[in-house]
């Protein structure tokens, strides 16, 4: 259970110390871990404007050092635990973090997935969690990207560096080998890439598994005015921060910084999405989902009970291994489609 | 658009004069109609202590009339509007409305629709909207049971009355040319009945569709207290009405009057549920469809932004008839997988 740590850290910024409530009505439906996980859950709550105050370019920078060695004790755990090997690569010009299984079985060899870190565009590193524990259930190896953040990088170098590693792997290996995963705005990453690899016809790769992903950088939706102090996710936080740190001078509706307004066809590939009922990005998630669904891409949406924002990202928290689990089926069930 | 009526009256008991509240940043991700629909609701909200005292089975029985008297107007016009044409029929000993649309596709004339309307237990006929929305919709005859309301009947009465169509149509009918609908109240009893079917060796229907169900009448789960005052369903009153009314000595969380503490196999029915990030109920349907998930139960879920409970009801609002469409497009897939 030691890989357990305060959900707030995955915003660090956001780490205060007056707690989320929760009923007796809504513990019962949760797992008693997650019970106590979102009990210890210290969001820090700022008025606006004192945001527009301590909200720094520096400041970002430093929560960013924070979160990388909070998140290394959690990183190496995980490794061990799993057995998993690393090593870095540059592909298309750019950093990416390899994780290899210990053992892949025979089907899988030739399948892949890229992953795309979450942090707001502002921290975490390709040796992300998420990374980690994909290479595990997946049972393949995974490319996960280093791509430059905010606020050093701004729209769309990330989106770029991305597209440049697709362009490699797509050419390395049958694109029905590969899937893509990514974590909230990591989710927003991904897709644009996506979008930006279609337009320019690459191939595109089997499927997609966006978790809790962020598709709407503009601050409207249901969930961002109902989740908010409901969730580790902070409402003018998670608006704020991509606004000055990350969008530069584009239009904060443009498809390349808000997926959610992108335009879609069915050739897109299949998707599946995680969210969960606290979800500040719950509206940003369903809202994506309607929107390949009416454009004929095949999706599956995974909304968890009781879940905030990013909770697919602990390893053993029983509600994030039944959402895990799913969409692991799920893109499995398109690599497998695909090498028939 | 004169079949808009405010949705207050889709749970007359809950009409009061207080209104829900809406910003700017939610208001911009809903359609304009159902933004000016959700402005025209007027939930009453009781202290619990006064529901206790108001809420009699007299008023019930005059709330129900008032409802009858209503919805007579919208169903009449949708009659019209879309040329069906009704009739009654005792099925297995219960009144059935059947609802035949004006023209039926060749491919569709042996398959029918089971329709059990909402209502909270206590009101609701078979004329119901969604079972005449439905055979225009899905294009097949629907066969609309008019099970006993409570306080009249208590659990299981109901139950056994749509079981006893339901085994009178598996005989009449392919079972795989015929799928279930069903709308929130109407969720709980045709989710039960099939459990009773399946219990009692009766052949399993080709799909259900479940809109905005009631899963749980033990009141607990994240989206009973989150989305409290902000659904047109007033949480103790979804509560106390069926714990009080409908469910007689039976303990509530026995899975005939909470479905989603039943035990489900990979045979039971694909199943479609719909839900909104406003439903009172959305724990209710994110829970039921895990549940069904981990059975290996076919299932999709559809969240639609902003929406409230029972919002599929709506003939025209944009957010109805898409979700309506998707729901529709994934029964008509497993009937047409059962006739190839």
């Amino acid at each position: 259970m030691a890989v357990l740590i305060p959900a707030g850290t995955h915003l660090a910024l956001t780490y205060g110390n007056r707690p989320l409530a929760a009923t007796a009505a809504q513990r019962t439906t949760m797992s008693d871990e997650a019970a106590r996980f979102l009990a210890g859950m210290r969001p820090l709550f700022l008025p606006d404007a004192l945001t527009s105050v301590l909200v720094t370019r520096e400041r970002l920078i430093q929560e960013r050092e924070n979160f990388t060695a909070t998140e290394k004790i959690v990183e190496d755990e995980l490794i061990a635990r799993y057995g998993l090997t690393l090593h870095r690569e540059t592909i298309g010009g750019v950093p990416v973090t390899v994780v290899t299984p210990p053992a892949i079985a025979p089907n899988r060899r030739d399948q892949i997935a890229i992953n795309i870190h979450g942090g707001g565009f502002f921290l975490g590193t390709a040796r992300d969690r998420v990374g980690l524990l994909m290479a595990r259930e997946l049972g393949v190896r995974v490319y996960s990207i280093d791509y430059t953040l905010a606020p050093e990088a701004i729209y769309p170098q990330a989106v770029n560096e991305i597209l440049a590693v697709y362009r490699e792997l797509v050419r390395r290996y049958d694109p029905a080998n590969i899937v893509g995963v990514a974590s909230s705005a990591g989710g927003n990453l991904l897709t644009a890439t996506v979008l930006a690899a279609k337009a320019e016809g690459l191939p595109m790769i089997a499927a997609l598994g966006l978790f809790t992903p962020v598709t709407d950088l503009t601050g409207v939706g249901d969930s961002i005015v109902a989740n908010d102090r409901r969730d580790g996710l902070v409402a003018n936080l998670r608006v704020e921060v991509p606004a000055r740190f990350y969008a530069g001078d584009e239009p904060l509706d443009s498809p390349g910084l808000s997926p959610v307004y992108a335009d879609y066809s069915a050739d897109f590939p299949p998707t599946v999405l995680t969210t969960g009922t606290r979800d500040l990005n719950l509206s940003d998630i369903v809202r994506l989902t309607w929107r390949l669904d009416d454009a004929g891409v095949q999706t599956r949406l995974l909304v968890s009970e009781g879940m905030w924002h990013g909770f697919h990202w602990e390893p053993v928290l029983p509600e994030a291994i039944q959402a895990r689990t799913a969409a692991v089926k799920f893109l499995h069930d398109k690599l497998d489609r695909s090498s028939r």
